[in-house]
């Protein structure tokens, strides 16, 4: 029987990593993603201006005091709308940046470590890494669990049975696109929800499932909250929340 | 710093344990389903007549001689269609069969660990377990890295960008409908492709995603094949394939 340190494995020289760190509780990381944590040269991570970072504090309890980190902070925008070229021209050109400080440490030989909450390649920032590094260094991408596994999970919620189809929505879309891919699956995940909440409720309603829809804001962390969107009467929540409405296929 | 072990934390008595195996590699286990996988009890799983059992045999390294194990064997069915009543009743059969074994060892106060493959609660037939028993018994359910966050990981394609809408279908859906759920999605994950190869690959291209759609059997296993699709003449594969088409969101 193997230890878990030892299958976890370690890391390469000059490679990045591309770790998924999961939806929220460290027991929640992959072993290999765990191991790797503790193993590269340098952690490094995003996070908005002024907040601990969220991938960071999901992996704090395996982070030994005096660490080599690099936190990387998101350029504020609370005055520039998000779909904005102002705002698509800042972000871009942090991540630039980004990118040129990361190959620094990959061509010095150093191994890097780029928290990813949930999975790398499902929505991940890291993916704006991945596609500007991975033509000219060695790249391990991790899959983690997801945030939407997470918030199944803890609301108790099985998502699809049998053959049941699974709609992935993010809830920025418009209000007849939201109803018209609800009346089209078997089961579905809204994302971001955040200030779109109340669009969604209303969409979810008339596509005939309000008494099926369960909602989750902040799923497997310590604040989390999760009640049926029919008892949901704010107009937006945070950003980590989803709203979730299980299939109903073949039950043997 | 933690160490790996303690993180995972233990198992009680007299409770049932849906713990996600992930995709196939046992480094993508979570701590917390390595940690079950050694602690409870009695390690339970389902294999098909014949087989070693997928899930028992990605837990393999993590599992000393002289457990106490229960394998539960599906009903040889090859003589009888999937979607026949025959083989509903069968199988029902053996699930009840089964929920019955297992509430008698939690009755007796044992810790049990079902193994369920990728994420109990996305098309897990752990799910089958869990209806009948997590209202008589304690049940602690570990999301896993789903089967297709491995395969999207392996097949180096990250999935859905910025405001991507992801659409999970069956190969089993009618080729019409196939066409019509994919001409409303920006990426798709075309499940239980086996036998419905042809058919997804024309529905696929029938879409117009022929040339971004790629073909993954047994993804993170040792026998692993990636390939586009547009390069797969057989006209059926393993239970274990699926199709992938990402998504062409906002890259910053």
């Amino acid at each position: 029987m193997s230890d878990l340190d030892t299958l976890a494995g370690g890391a390469a020289a000059g490679t990045l990593y591309g770790i998924g760190v999961g939806p929220g509780d460290v027991r929640y990381l992959t072993l290999r993603a765990a191991g790797l944590v503790r193993a590269v040269d340098v952690l490094a991570y995003v996070a908005k201006a002024g907040a601990p970072g969220n991938a960071r504090r999901i992996v704090a309890p395996l982070v030994a005091p005096g660490r080599d980190e690099r936190r990387f902070e998101y350029p504020v925008t609370d005055e520039v709308p998000a779909d904005s070229a102002d705002y698509q021209q800042q972000i871009a050109s942090f991540y630039r940046d980004m990118a040129a400080a990361l190959a620094d440490l990959l061509r010095g030989g150093r191994s890097v470590g780029l928290l990813a909450e949930g999975d790398p390649f499902f929505y991940g920032s890291f993916m704006h890494m991945w596609r500007r590094l991975a033509t000219d260094f060695p790249v391990e991408v991790v899959p983690g669990v997801t945030g939407m596994s997470g918030c199944w999970t803890r609301a108790n919620l099985p998502i699809t049975w049998g053959n049941d189809t699974l709609a992935v929505l993010p809830g920025t879309l418009p209000e007849t696109a939201l109803v018209e891919r609800l009346r089209l699956t078997d089961a579905a995940v809204i994302m971001k929800v955040g200030r779109n909440l109340a669009k969604v409720r209303r969409a979810v309603e008339a596509a005939g499932l309000l008494s099926r829809a369960i909602y989750v804001e902040r799923g497997t962390m310590q604040d989390e909250r999760i009640l049926p969107l029919a008892d949901c009467a704010a107009a937006d929540g945070p950003y980590f929340a989803m709203v979730l409405i299980a299939g109903e296929g073949r039950r043997l």
